[in-house]
């Protein structure tokens, strides 16, 4: 996907995967971006996480950002502090950039082996000799498990672009923890606004995704502009916000044996935060998420689902509906249970639940749980 | 299993269940019971629950509960309430208690269906002629997907007896939600102790197994008295709290598709709580839940699972051993994975947690993730 002004990424193989896949990604400007980060609130952390948490509260812009996949680097001790420090700034002095922290650094894969750094090193000049204005192979490297890659993009009016791209959460074998993204706009919006704004949208988007409830050291979301083209910034959160939410329905749907998306989405919550708390519960439900690969139009699962998201709800007036099909409306309803499976048997799954208890709403995506799951995460020794 | 003095236990077939297997069961005492109960946290409740804290909450014994398995009785609207009225009253009647509040009741099995009561007042006669002082009958009648039954019985000095009886958590299709435990025991002890003591029991038992991270608007735990033997009360709460723990153990390794055990206990926690969250989150993990069933000693799952636990722990002096061996200590450890894998291929898979922050334990009980899980929870159609 072609980059927005100002950027150039690329990705090659540095053979930190045995499979020789793409494993190292660079993503760079030569102008100043202005930055956001939003990272995982699990207690164990990489050291990626605190490095770029340091540079962004010093509020300076960085040129980039230089990931690996196959290797988290994470649970290594001072060890992986040291070798972090070496991976990012091998980048920043690859690129001529006096200051190591001028590039910031991203990893995703096994946890507790050592980053190969000498391997880095190595596939360096290729690295920024392969920099150019196209996403595609970044995307690539980025990538563990995942089955494709994910990228989305956006015009503005007036010619601003927003490019995004991911990598999924399925925490495959050993630990390919982590869900990453990295999203790229060459709208001039202030710092200030792109740091107020990332969080809010990143609560509506990334953290609405749940594969398998298992959190990573290593989730990390960050956003670049090099705020080269003018821009509204009202309409520019909106595009923002779309891209985020397309990338998280990308991550689901591509989940560790998915077969398909569920979009659970809760209408008439007494606050954002309960809406998007209740369809999180539902979505993650392994009993719901059995069903929807089952075709099974099974209410009770979903509304005790709603029962353990400690959320204010009206027993009397709670509203499900499958694929748009009312099952249970404050009691069971009367539905063709045959032709409701047939209608889920579909790579869309939607789940609507009205909370009758006020006027907010709330989305999460998840996928189905499969035999395939079980198989990917269990049919590995160590 | 022989019942403690003055309780009468029976188990027989309404035809609730289709197929034909024992679905009531009754515990009854000529002798007041004292008792106690603790019943589900989720917003979502079958009437029983409402009906038996309401007898709680005045404080006065009860002559024993009725049970059905095969139906939840939940989510019915007001028909389930005035149904589980003349559940419970119809027992009450055919045992000539004039009031119906001094019989209890429970259920399991299927949400969203009307109970049956006329099947159940067929069967009266039986079940009442059936009393007998004989556990069996009534454990097997409170089974839904359980394998086999659970009962778990101690003697205390001076001949007072306790016998625990439960029926597993696995919440099967489409919605055999529900844990159901009732402890019944002859050890004289005043109901204000029950009371205090059972909750604290519980969070220390039954609260702490997990097969699916599911809540079940069912779940109940009830504890009676007939007070006829005399007993002291330390040793006591020390045998009544290892009756729990075998249930709970008994529960977890009955879990739906499950083959395995799993036992994880956290040490040195700041708080006993703390320790108890840290290991339910364990426990839960689907990742760690998926390596247990494939013999992967994938520490990296359990490190990230503690993480996500919201407890404290020191990073430094963190140490997880799987089945004795260490395998992380502040850095990864060096072992024999294939050796270790071999060792986690049993029934009984043991992990400890050191998280060097207090002096405090807790322990939960779960089980492996496995394709026979999917396959139960999504292999139906409503």
């Amino acid at each position: 996907m072609k980059l927005p002004i100002g950027f150039q990424t690329s990705g090659v193989s540095a053979n930190i995967k045995a499979s020789g896949k793409k494993d190292v990604g660079l993503i760079h400007s030569s102008f100043p971006l202005y930055w956001a980060v939003t990272s995982t609130q699990n207690e164990v952390r990489a050291p990626f996480i605190f490095r770029n948490l340091s540079r962004y509260a010093t509020g300076q812009a960085v040129h980039g950002v230089i990931v690996n996949s196959g290797n988290a680097n994470c649970a290594n001790g001072d060890q992986g502090v040291w070798d972090n420090e070496d991976f990012a700034g091998s980048a920043a002095h690859a690129l001529s950039y006096g200051r190591v922290q001028d590039m910031l650094s991203a990893s995703t894969g096994i946890i507790g082996h050592r980053l190969p750094v000498d391997k880095v090193r190595a596939c360096l000049p290729a690295l920024t000799a392969g920099l150019s204005d196209d996403s595609d192979d970044f995307a690539e490297a980025i990538l563990t498990t995942d089955t494709k890659t994910k990228q989305v993009g956006a015009t503005l009016t007036g010619g601003a672009r927003i490019v995004g791209v991911a990598k999924g959460s399925g925490m495959v074998h050993p630990n390919m923890a982590t869900m990453l993204a990295f999203v790229m706009t060459d709208a001039a919006i202030p710092q200030t606004t792109l740091r107020e704004l990332w969080p809010q949208l990143i609560d509506r988007s990334f953290n609405q995704v749940t594969v398998d409830g298992d959190t990573s050291p290593n989730d990390t979301a960050m956003l670049f502009s090099s705020h080269q083209v003018g821009a509204n910034a009202q309409e520019f959160a909106e595009a923002l916000d779309e891209v985020c939410q397309r990338l998280a329905k990308k991550i689901a749907r591509d989940g560790e044996g998915a077969t398909k998306l569920m979009t659970v989405n809760v209408h008439n919550a007494r606050s954002s935060e309960e809406a998007r708390r209740a369809a999180r519960a539902v979505a993650r439900s392994s009993l719901v998420k059995a069903a929807a690969h089952g075709n099974d139009p099974n209410w009770g699962r979903i509304l005790v689902a709603v029962g353990s998201a400690n959320v204010v709800f009206d027993k009397g007036g709670l509203h499900i509906k499958i694929q748009g099909t009312t099952v249970y409306k404050g009691t069971p309803q009367t539905f063709d249970a045959e032709s409701l499976s047939k209608q889920m048997d579909s790579e869309d799954l939607i789940i609507d639940i009205d909370l009758a208890a006020g006027v907010r709403t709330g989305t999460a995506w998840g996928c189905d749980l499969t035999a395939e799951y079980v198989s990917i995460n269990a049919d590995y020794h160590t």
